[in-house]
């Protein structure tokens, strides 16, 4: 990655992020509104600084295809919902028990555990208005609204992130392979990536084609990330991360670094990273911003 | 209610309880999919029998406006999915902690925490996903489907359910009056029972007039209901509500017979019933078993 490109990216992602937080900011609920509580947790934890990876790519998927990021911006906020409902609730006690994330205390600790929990699954409610809101996307065919809402609920669900949770907390302190755990990462995390590039392109009227790539694109792009993330888990700086740093090795868990070594893990990440830009080979300048992400993706720090 | 009309409810019930129970046994993963543990816990607490009132009721209400209960029944297995999730949710520790639902032991008890977080997570997931499903419901328009889906979530959400259950985690041992008591239970169960039979008219393409009807009429069974439940929570048999009773007075929660006694809780809710049945005034007898089903609320033993 080229200083210039570092520069492109940096602006490119917190443009978006700022695009983001505002629409996001606008959805909420105001906590004047009753009962204030829910409203100021949901709040608490939306606003505790993502990165917004999720709804960024869905709005670069759009753009990439042709379409406009505003006209897919609801969605791209229900992504981000269900990402929190997701980090919400494995913080909780019976669950991963963490009381930091992103250098902020937890939803459970702030709030209490009811609160947290409820909280989450108003956010994953809330999500699937919006995904309902035609009238917020009048451009969207309601045949793609529907379609896209089952292939989010289906990575969200029991087939998706649920089941990596459930494999994730069951497989804590057992010995796991490479196999398993690169099953953990896509149903944990990848199956929300890879859908939240989908959902941008279709419903930007991609073709076939395109949307074939993009697919292919987010299953590298989602599994490199998370080795960059077990990466980032043993060396990374506890600041900028937000959370302890070395908490997977703490708890027993296996990573891509415990199973392969910290460079095999890296190469690995790199050879998904190629792949991935690989994979946009037919597109042109306006898939510039995913191309950059691929790559940014060995290169963050947090 | 005559011995002849009981006798016709009763079997309604079984019969409509019967259709709900075979669709949502389809509709759940087998147990040889993996991770199996999820799909378990799911199928525990939805087939754990209970009483299927907002599906019938979204099936009844479909018939009462001329259409065909099969062409919404994935709606109505989506509101019974999303009931089910609030009953293990509710039941966690950190919640009601509640040990028995049903008479059978609640979703933590049998899986542990985690695992009843997450079937209750994947159980609301699951729903939008049916919602979703235009293939299953293609008589529906779309644009239907994604309006019902957007009231069906503000019904379950930070408006509705979920703040009924934020005031009420947040009243026990309180000083509650009865408006604060309404409000919870409107938002609680009412907002959901409400929405199960707006669901299933507009569907099937209701009038608006037929549509404000069975509004009213959800609005006035869903806070009789409520009341019967806390009149049967104090004087209920054990054995046939399948949880303790006088629960709610050994928990400090305030009730409807505690605010208003049991003789005038149980004329409220008859004054309730009565303008139910009064607000179907203008169907014809295809709404007959709304008609019954408002009265059975007064003479249910469970």
């Amino acid at each position: 990655m080229t200083r210039n490109d570092e520069l492109r990216l940096k602006e490119y992602l917190a443009d978006r992020k700022a695009l983001i937080d505002a629409a996001l900011d606008g959805l909420l609920p105001g906590e004047e509104l009753y009962p204030p509580l829910i409203f100021q947790a949901a709040r608490y934890s939306l606003m505790a600084g993502g990165k917004r990876l999720r709804p960024i790519l869905c709005l670069a998927a759009a753009e990439a295809v042709g379409g406009k990021a505003e006209a897919v911006m609801p969605v791209a906020c229900a992504l981000e919902l269900i990402h929190t409902y997701s980090l919400i609730h494995d913080d909780l006690p019976a669950m991963d028990n963490d009381d930091y994330r992103r250098g902020k205390l937890t939803s459970h600790k702030v709030f209490g555990e009811e609160i947290a929990i409820l909280t989450g699954d108003a956010l994953l409610t809330e999500a699937f208005n919006l995904l309902a809101r035609r009238d917020l996307m009048p451009g969207v065919p309601p045949e793609s609204l529907l379609d896209i809402t089952r292939e989010i609920s289906e990575a969200a669900g029991w087939f998706g992130m649920v089941a990596g949770q459930v494999l994730d907390v069951r497989s804590e302190g057992k010995t796991v392979n490479l196999e398993t755990l690169q099953q953990i990462h896509r149903l944990k995390t990848g199956a929300m990536i890879h859908v939240s590039l989908r959902a941008g392109a279709t419903l930007s009227g991609a073709s076939a084609a395109a949307l074939a790539s993009l697919s292919d694109y987010g299953r590298q792009i989602g599994l490199a990330f998370q080795i960059a993330d077990d990466i980032l888990n043993v060396e990374g700086d506890r600041a900028l991360l937000g959370k302890g740093t070395g908490s997977d090795a703490a708890r027993g868990k296996v990573t891509f670094p415990s199973l392969l070594g910290i460079e095999a893990s890296r190469s690995r990440a790199k050879a998904l990273i190629r792949e991935a830009v690989a994979s946009l080979a037919s597109f042109d300048e306006r898939a510039a911003p995913l191309r950059l992400i691929a790559l940014y993706i060995l290169e963050r720090k947090s």
